[in-house]
């Protein structure tokens, strides 16, 4: 069995360096206020096995990364047909989706970018019963953790300042690409995006990707194998904003990152890795996570590729 | 003087054919069920004269035609500070404006189109007590007619499927070029397109700028010379959506057209010209109403150029 | 007769602190060693008038001014027919014009752009025997001086540093927008653009399009009068890059600017003038030139609006 | 040992009904007339085995696919230096590349689409002393056959009609991004382009890329191991055009395409498989190819994800 706790020893110290370099995600002030240094990742593998270190235990907000949990979530349910309503290319934009919106008639890129998550959260509206309750239910099943909350504060800081994503869902609307109202996607769109994790949850939430679509403890199928793949594929080519090709070429494991400053990955049949260092480089992706996940894949020589 | 009736009839004649030509507005229900068949000219000179032929004392939606008037009202009061907010170039844009708005990061290119419209009536909000009365009555004023309103049901049914409009307004307001409450500028916005007039009101309400800026029978000085000048220069390079080109090559007149099937134009010094026809060409002008224009300033001579 | 000395001299005094204010144009070295503080003034009157101040007898680079010379010349042999292969709307873009050329397939949105230049170039390369002799021919005729020319070092600087344009010619050829070979194509472009004159011969030259088509001293019908209004049309919305709305705006003329630091325009029934002066604004206008058009069109009242 | 005979027997019957579907390329007549119900595939494992069925011993152009060549000869040579001049991102466009690369100031997005291959076209002209010469003897070290040629016909065909890449190379000119003399460029890249070569030799010389970017029967190191990987990386975000995604969604193997209908794919650690069939999808990639494909990593439940 590897043991990876002297490695994420070495990984901290070659890290330490640049913990705190590049720019805590200012939109909404409960995120502004998050302190830089914090750093944590955690490594769950397959068989069970946790190697943890820094800030592990602290809640901080996954952001985008939860778009994988409600395509997941959608995907599970629907099927295929989701790709009806959201494509599965990467935007290859540095410009706001607005512009690639508007090209291709709202039909967003992918479930990845801000357009696409706010479809995917306007067809789980019209499946579920209660989407706030049951995308947390469904984040406890898969984490293993029954303490998985929204954070009312950085919903309603959110909804308060997010005037590009009410542009964004009207204009899908405009596009017959919404079915529900407006107002009631944004409050669900923003309350997904404010879940709190800790790198010890994210990573473990993370293992059904790694398992073939089956949660490795509890032997939940999530996902077909097939279904998995597919995700996997697509956090690879859409997962990390515009610099998916760059994180593709230097980390080379499919993962999703968030503003919070987050990013979960995985390597097939092997393991899920959860890193955390609010930072971010200009791409928007944290810029020490980024280079911890670099250095994992290059110090053990996983990839897969 | 000059005697326009025979004029009139004469351009009737030729344009009979393609009356109904085109397509009715249909994003509405109030606008798609307006009679294609409808056609009215009214004439009105600095002078005092007025000539017109055909459905010229019939209430229509003039739509984007009242950006003219919020534009003068902002204009007057604000003068050329307007222009940090908004600029005064063509948008030269057959895709939807929110491209450009994204390019050129909130500031919309001129006020005619939505975008900056849209920012007018902002300025207005924050202008103005009351921006629902007050623009009316300044239309009844230019118009020297009373029976000036605003048609609830249009105003009703715009904001019921105005998601692209609502896009605009939260796009601008994440560029902070919007500084009153979204919902607020929508409900007043559509209200200033809901305006109905007839083409003898729609006609006199323009003379102020073939007139230098003042009413000619009531000499009220709207604007200065100068600014009369700079608004019928915007008009002819940015009134006719993509087609201002055009408009000015075949037309050769200042005028700013509207969905409602409505074109209301200008010669320096002489006279205004309203033109009412609902079927519009591929452009959103009035394709009966623009040939109409052409024909007034084949026969005529008559041309800025 | 009005006497416009004493105003020229006024303007004079007035210009004089931004004269070389500015950045003159730099991509090819036979422009880019040009005196910024050069700059004079021509107006001539339909009546045969002329009055000048500054540097008026000194040739300079008419570069896109020379647009205007082309378009007239393949209007007057081929009429509305050329509008199958280049529109006649803003082109309202900040960005090079290729962006907009892709979108919209290989037709150019104006001829005053250089992509519809460049069309227009083609044309005349097919229309005429020899396209070198027969444009100066054209000139000499409108200006009434024999003494119009090539400066072939300009040309060919042009030629060496010109990948833009060779990439416009392609990129239009590859839409089938390009009868001719690009390099005969791109070679009589640039000799086009490289036609030196004076601001009294550019003045002089622009008389016809003052007078319904006509040359005033010599009675030459260049276009009919119809013809001649719509040419001004098009360097109403058209003529001064992406800057004719503001110079709609603020001059009220209609006129065409080249990065030689020359602006002709005209008033229609009345005169045309030149003007220049080498140093240009961010959009690539004369600075000092544009000014000294408003303050012409400020002080004597004239404008077509 | 695995056994692919069986597996690619079931593929052809599989695929039978939609060989043919899809619309081989016309833009030049050279490619136009190939027959459309070619068909072959190769597979090739690092143990030296070969499995293959159908048309596998005749020669394509392999287009876009000698894009991995030539990268792979400019990355073993300068390293991370190239990217200095050519980016690493998907390019997400359904546009041609000409409006992303005037955004992104004449980088390309990335080294396979064509301005990016143009690029790295021009760093092997300033590397190597003979750019035509070098590349085939590099082709067929990979490919252990020295049949390798290019085919002139093509070569010349592509040059008299390429004008959209005259415009590309020219444009980058401009930008500055292109060292040698444009028709030079475009002659060495559409030789390139013109490469002809078998599925069973395109199979073979994408070895190294399953094997750390060692050949393994003749064990020459072309790439280092991380080299390869990155390699492997790039061609699963960009490697099929504007659908790399629905590649890696459906696929789930780095490969890359080109419009002479071929495929290569790799597997690492294990496996690389060419596929040829002349008609293409929308997208411009192989249609019969890419669900062969599809069915070989479903049936044989190979993925990299």
């Amino acid at each position: 069995m590897a043991d990876y706790n002297k490695l994420l020893e070495e990984i901290v110290q070659e890290i330490k360096p640049i913990i705190g370099e590049g720019k805590v995600a200012g939109y909404i002030p409960a995120l502004a206020k998050i302190d830089p240094q914090k750093f944590g990742v955690t490594i769950s593998t397959i068989n069970g096995n946790t190697f943890s270190i820094g800030d592990v235990n602290e809640k901080f907000s996954v952001q985008s990364i939860s778009k994988v949990f409600t395509l997941t979530l959608a995907f599970s349910k629907l099927g295929e047909e989701i790709w009806s309503r959201v494509g599965r290319e990467p935007s290859g934009n540095a410009f706001n989706s607005l512009v690639q919106l508007e090209y291709e008639r709202g039909i967003p890129r992918n479930p990845f970018i801000n357009a696409g998550a706010i479809v995917i959260t306007d067809i789980l509206i019209s499946l579920l019963d209660d989407p706030y309750a049951e995308l947390l239910d469904f984040i406890r099943l898969l984490s293993g953790s029954e303490d998985i909350r929204y954070d009312a504060k950085v919903a309603q800081s959110e909804r308060e300042n997010g005037f590009t994503n009410a542009a964004l869902v009207n204009f899908l609307k405009s596009h017959h690409n919404i079915k529900n109202d407006v107002e009631k996607v944004l409050d669900v769109y923003f309350h997904h995006c404010s879940i709190t994790m800790t790198t010890n949850e994210l990573s473990k939430s993370f293992l059904y990707l790694s398992n073939h679509g089956c949660i490795p403890k509890s032997k939940h199928n999530i996902l077909t194998k097939s279904q998995a793949k597919r995700i996997n594929a697509l956090m690879l080519t859409c997962g990390t904003y515009d610099e998916a090709g760059d994180f593709a070429y230097l980390v080379g494991m499919p993962g999703k990152s968030g503003v919070g400053g987050g990013i979960a990955a995985i390597i097939p049949n092997e393991l899920s890795i959860a890193v955390w260092c609010p930072a971010l480089n200009k791409k928007g992706n944290s810029l020490a996570g980024m280079k911890a996940l670099e250095l994992f894949t290059t110090k053990t020589g996983m990839s897969i590729f």
